[in-house]
């Protein structure tokens, strides 16, 4: 096998090579059982293994109280702007929403479709460049949650401590789930495109406190119900096997690397990395603020767009793939999810001072 | 490698060894470039190129007319029971709906979630053993369209030509896409969830005429709206890259193997080798009527339930697997579809002579 680039792309993203590995093996002979993985039937034994596996490990890296459900599902993040909505406001109700980039943007949009929905704060105005405190907003008394993002991919900030609200919380976890511990016990519903940090394209992991199934009016399609898939174990219908099975894979790997707590200093010591290089220099400059840097998405620019698409290139050209930031804002942007590993950044940050050098 | 065991389930189901054993390299090594498919923006160049290849493949060897789009989605074809009635119906208005078995039920039952299904047909009394002629039943004259399912995996039955009908046709294709020629100009919409005859669990294949495409009421979530998917080259969202992958290497296999016309031809060999071993004794008898014969699923039955059961498990043994029957009816049934090797058939036979002469 040559030599791996580094893969700094968004998402998808990097996933760790012993997945990739024990993937290649299973997909053509699963377990020596002469039948490839994406072969077998959702309900044989062995995957219905590989299912509960996934299930479990979730559940132990992630502390998952015992009365909230996890369901594998299908639609990606977008679907669960919908979802949410359906199934926990319906129409009249409302939720509040915090507008900090272009998914919470997207997942307002819906909610306003199906139900109602408050924007409590919107940092739109700066270019999405900061997340709010707590005491920048307030949430409406009749909202039944508050919606926020997390991490907000595009624009490089992040919640660096959850929102407190005595309302319960719902959240777009889809770019830093698993990369540091939470307390489930303040949310509602929490979701993620697995595409990121845990997995393939095509799987999204929602956790939902089971008290929150009954809400669902009776107009929503059986697929699009939360209960549905809950009351089956996501087995409702086929899911989708294969992201479920490397959602599994990266969870061992994962459990085996110290678990989300490790994985948050590691992600720490990363982005400390690059933000150092960004600040030691007026050639390069980030675009959130400090206090709502993200240490999954690292966005910077540089003096001009011309060398911004010269450094793309030629970092490109030495195996630093995907630094070209999203179209929206433009500029560059470093995606180090957990599986980035920490040598591709350090070469990263040695590639930008020689940049600058010639420059 | 291991013997590959002949692998009989209704779906997920068996694969071109030639697709697994492409995917294994690709899955760690996308062309040599040192990065794994499964961790490439869908929005690179090189996945462009995977889902371009893929559509085309479709359209090629379906002969899809250049007016209907072709999509690539999640969710499977359980969602599209749904999607077909948001897009296509909406409130007030009216689809028919032939009954022939669980999955065209459940279909109605969502189509009458979100407007009204005129069931024109079923077959429930009758343990769904046939599928009805042209002049069984007839279509209300303010019904959209006409649905129904070409093959239904359970029972063991198939349209062996499909219905006439002055209204558009929508059909479920899931169990017999790929499996023969279709003269897509009939229909409005064809959906296929990919696990059967085309891919892994987690895509599913829409092919949806353009005209269809300003249906959709207001009302219905972004994501639920085919025009989102179409305008966007199925692009909107991250879609189910693996999946659209796979999808493209079976089409690939497909074409190097004469396309969806040989393969009828393979498929109705195969099928006569296990009906002809059915008819020949009265040890074995086909749940479907002879007019209605599927030749991708062929149910069975033997004299009693434990013959059944001792039917499967010897089959098990021998490295003949997924014979059960499904829950709902019992006995037995061997799926054989396009990727299904002749050789496993003729095998198949074999044993069926054998158990009834040691029985």
């Amino acid at each position: 096998m040559p030599e791996r680039i580094y893969n700094f792309s968004p998402g998808p993203a990097t996933l760790p090579v012993d997945v990739l590995a024990q993937a290649a093996k299973d997909i053509v002979n699963f377990n020596d059982k002469g039948i490839g993985l994406i072969e077998m039937s959702h309900r044989s034994k062995e995957f219905m293994a590989v299912a509960e596996e996934a299930e479990s490990l979730v559940r132990e890296l992630l502390n998952i109280p015992s009365n909230y459900k996890i369901l594998f599902l299908q639609g990606g993040a977008s679907s669960q702007f919908a979802m949410v909505p359906m199934n926990l406001l319906g129409p009249g109700k409302k939720g509040s929403y915090l507008n900090t980039g272009t998914w919470a943007k997207k997942a307002i949009k819906e909610a306003n479709i199906i139900a109602s929905a408050h924007v409590a704060y919107s940092s739109e105005e700066s270019t999405f460049n900061h997340v709010p405190g707590d005491s920048d907003y307030s949430v409406d008394s009749d909202s039944e949650y508050l919606y926020f993002v997390s991490n907000n991919t595009i624009y490089g900030t992040q919640f660096q401590s959850m929102p407190k609200s005595d309302k319960m919380l719902v959240c777009d976890m889809s770019s830093d789930i698993m990369s540091r511990p939470f307390d489930m016990n303040q949310f509602g519903l929490v979701f993620a495109g697995a595409q990121k940090n845990i997995g393939p394209a095509g799987g999204t992991l929602v956790i939902v406190r089971d008290d929150l199934l009954d809400r669902t009016p009776d107009t929503v399609p059986t697929m699009f119900r939360y209960n549905t898939h809950a009351d089956k174990g996501s087995m409702f219908n086929t899911p989708p096997c294969f992201a479920i099975y490397i959602i599994g894979l990266v969870c061992k790997w994962l459990k085996k690397n110290g678990g989300v707590t490790a994985m948050e200093k590691i992600n720490k010591e990363k982005a400390a990395l690059l933000y150092q290089a960004i600040d030691s220099t007026d050639f390069y400059r980030g675009h959130a603020q400090k206090s709502s840097r993200s240490l999954m998405n690292v966005t910077f620019n540089l003096p001009t767009p011309e060398l911004e698409a010269r450094f793309v290139a030629e970092a490109s050209a030495k195996g630093f793939d995907g630094l070209k930031g999203h179209r929206s804002i433009g500029g560059c942007r470093a995606s180090i999810y957990n599986a980035f590993p920490q040598q591709g950044v350090v070469d990263l940050v040695d590639f930008m001072k020689e940049f600058e050098k010639n420059a």
